[in-house]
């Protein structure tokens, strides 16, 4: 299949340094989107908070074909596409994040899992209309999703 | 900003043509991963929702600054990130499915808004430990909500 050029449309700014999967959630980051972009952001700050798109640039091992979930043995050894590992073979993550404020093309978010320098490749407004019912889980993630809270 | 090369890792099969944003709901897709990644989608049908972010391939318009919400004038103007609109900068659209079925490498969803041959770029499992509390909307965005229910 052919490849498809994505081009950033900002990035990511924090102090937040490496952080284990579950110590971001207080981490407070800016996105500086580029500012031919900026009237791209009218009214978005209407919105408690978006999804960010960003590419995991710094991820070293581009791609592991079944993964633990968080790296932990306790959890059992699932395919790639079945957990939000960044080794995946596109390291693209999918965050929600409090939208705290806009300045002209600054973004200040909280709960980013970004490192500094994350290239962002899209901003879409969360809305629970794009939520779901009747959401069936494996055990492990039941179990994940207690131990995280 | 550099770009980013982008594989594919599957591509979209159905038979719904052309439709309008809220016709999508009932529409049944197959997702054909490429076989070598067969085994990264092991247990991702313990999952009963999956996201899928696929590129919009067919959008003529690349990007449109701001845009009246599904190009109804009744809804204010706002940015286009503020949107879920296709005409962005990189036109990467994400979809809350229900998956239906896993065989080998295809998976059978419910409610993908994309068209037949849509580049699929990941998938990654759904679940409500990624939403959030305590959301506030845009009045534009609560109406639109009541409307296409």
């Amino acid at each position: 299949m052919k490849s498809i050029k994505i081009k950033p449309i900002g990035v990511v700014r924090n102090k937040a340094g490496r952080r284990r999967h579950d110590e971001w959630g207080d981490v407070i980051s800016e996105i500086v989107i580029d500012p031919e972009y900026t009237e791209a952001l009218y009214r978005i700050d209407e919105f408690s908070h978006i999804y960010v798109l960003y590419y995991a640039h710094k991820v070293e091992e581009r791609f592991v074909m079944k993964i633990h979930p968080t790296r932990n043995p306790l959890y059992p050894l699932v395919g790639a596409f079945a957990t939000r590992t960044q080794n995946r073979p596109n390291p693209i993550a999918l965050t929600i994040c409090e939208l705290i404020s806009k300045r002209e093309n600054v973004l200040v978010i909280k709960g980013l899992d970004a490192l500094d320098s994350s290239p962002v490749i899209d901003i879409k407004p969360y809305s629970p209309r794009y939520g779901v019912d009747g959401v069936r889980l494996p055990d492990w993630m039941t179990k994940l999703m207690k131990k995280t809270k």
